[in-house]
């Protein structure tokens, strides 16, 4: 099982971005296998990011490389952290990316602008260090010829996420949507371990509440539903079609659970 | 030639989903090509999926298999059906999508519970079953280490295609638009077969009537247009721009071809 | 390095027209990577096309073979061209793609209909050369089994370049927004050397002074941006959203850059 190098970013579909990177992996990595998490994150969101990373790297064989390029700060002092975690490695912006994915605590390494490892690539632009800083690193790091703590010092006060994690006080849980799906779905940062005590949860945003099912196809016709869903947070759903626009919600939307009665 | 693993859903380009099934599919059959068919399927529709599927596997190498999730039933007691057909292996929810890809007769066997096969599988999640069912199932099937009648018994009563066939009645072909391409051209079901035989065919949609050229740029300016794409099916187009807009019309609107005069 | 395939079309991503594409090129060339540069080039605009591959291609490994098909014109009498340049293989119907890519004077060699190569293919639909010409040919092209001017006559007055070229007169040069990227940056063609002597240079389009910056993260908060970007060449941006958007602005708009005071 080969360990891949997964691709997040907010470059959508337009223009040849992806593939330039895509370029500079295989020419420095070229038996790496290239997965595209995905390029639709709202642009320059580093929390839907950081979400959809901390969701789904366990799914890649170990040695697998993370890298998130949600990048508004490109060409600016800010840093470009790499962490390993799990068996895995991460690569982001310091803008609250790494956070949300590796527990707190984990070392965070920042690239020096000296290290010896960059002496091969072509000058970095200011404006795509996707392209030209995180792809060659993203590479080293993959073939192992580097790990994150070669690169440079540890940063000890990362950006912190953006998002503030989901918290349970008492019998409630409040968290918020990070991200949206294809079907309309609202996926909230609130973990199934957070609720796991609570009997009987019932979901409530927007001053509706939504009984929590185990799948979509088991609520009634025309209701909405949550779930706690394939990612093991929980999901506010509408069989009918899209939850997002029957709603007029979107990412950021506040959701609490609490204990039903 | 090598076979593939074709992937064909309604996921979108949001969010890790197509990533994680593709994870899971590197993990179970590394040596597997696997190609993006299409995730753009309007959410929901087994026909779309059902019809994009039948048009272009036989472009594939034998051996191929072609994994259909489109899956508003997913987790519920839906079947999993898998069948062969034509030297290629086609899996889909029990919604529609394989009566339209394979012939009446071609026996579906739907994956039973205890298929020891499963046993090496992760516990599959309520509402993910393309990551957690289909991509393990599809790479055993590729590998050619289950076959469609091994995995569970004949379903001899699968639920029909959504989309009801073209017919010819005398002179006259009815059938559907069932698709949109990224121009606006509106895809019918109607395949070249059953308009071979009607002397210089007309097509109607919506009150208007609209002649057969053999491509794109034969038809005068301005002027809507029919041809038998490359497909093998009666789409209707628009030179100057996108069809759909311009009439108003999408998926599920009637076609009707007759013999001219 | 392995030489690539990479994919610029106008097909977007619904339905399977670039997985069939890919299934070709997988048959007669199994061991080239393929890569999709982009699938999102506006409906039959060859200018976009060719811009980004200019842009981009010389990021690929020598030997690469890059395919345009935004090919409105597919099953009539235009001509598909393919040309050597740099190292590299390019492949486009003769609508303006490849005189925005390779330099004036390289020869551009026209499919003959009776190339012998051709004789392996399957009979060619009207209406779909991306899968039944275009991909054999890339294949032939990638492994060398043929070159450019193997294939047909060369052609003496290709179809100019649908996007007239950037130029300075005196102290100022005047070019034009030729794509949009994800952001809604409004990218032109005019490339950096074009500024380069200069001074202090001022950007205009629609009656707005822009200030040119280095990247980004230097414009002040508020402020519309002008930079050389990571393409080479200018483009007009808003650090806090879609500059697009926010000037009601899209491909062809005119921009002017003159020297400072």
């Amino acid at each position: 099982m080969t360990a891949a190098i997964t691709l997040t970013t907010d470059f959508g579909a337009a223009g040849p971005f992806v593939a330039m990177m895509k370029a500079v992996l295989q020419r420095y990595a070229p038996q790496a296998p290239l997965i595209d998490l995905t390029h639709q994150v709202a642009p320059c969101d580093p929390g839907e990011a950081g979400f959809w990373i901390a969701r789904s790297w366990a799914w890649f064989p170990a040695g697998s490389v993370h890298v998130a390029v949600v990048d508004p700060g490109v060409g600016t002092a800010r840093a470009i952290l790499a962490a390993a975690h799990g068996g895995h490695l991460f690569l982001a912006p310091d803008n609250g990316i790494l956070p949300m994915i590796v527990p707190a605590g984990t070392p965070l390494h920042a690239l020096a602008a000296d290290w010896p490892g960059r002496r091969d690539w072509p000058q970095a632009s200011r404006s795509f260090h996707g392209r030209d800083i995180f792809a060659p690193l993203a590479a080293a790091l993959w073939s192992a010829s580097a790990r994150p703590a070669d690169i440079g010092l540890e940063v000890r006060h990362p950006v912190p996420a953006t998002v503030p994690a989901a918290r349970r006080q008492g019998d409630a849980v409040t968290g918020r949507v990070v991200a949206l799906d294809n079907w309309g779905n609202l996926i909230t940062n609130i973990d199934a371990g957070l609720i796991a005590g609570l009997p009987s949860p019932r979901i409530s945003l927007d001053h509706r509440d939504v009984r929590l099912f185990d799948t979509y196809g088991d609520a009634p016709p025309g209701a909405l539903l949550a779930l706690v869903n394939s990612l093991g947070v929980v999901e506010i759903a509408w069989r009918e079609g899209n939850a997002a626009a029957l709603l007029g919600m979107g990412r950021g939307a506040t959701v609490t659970v609490r204990a039903g009665t």
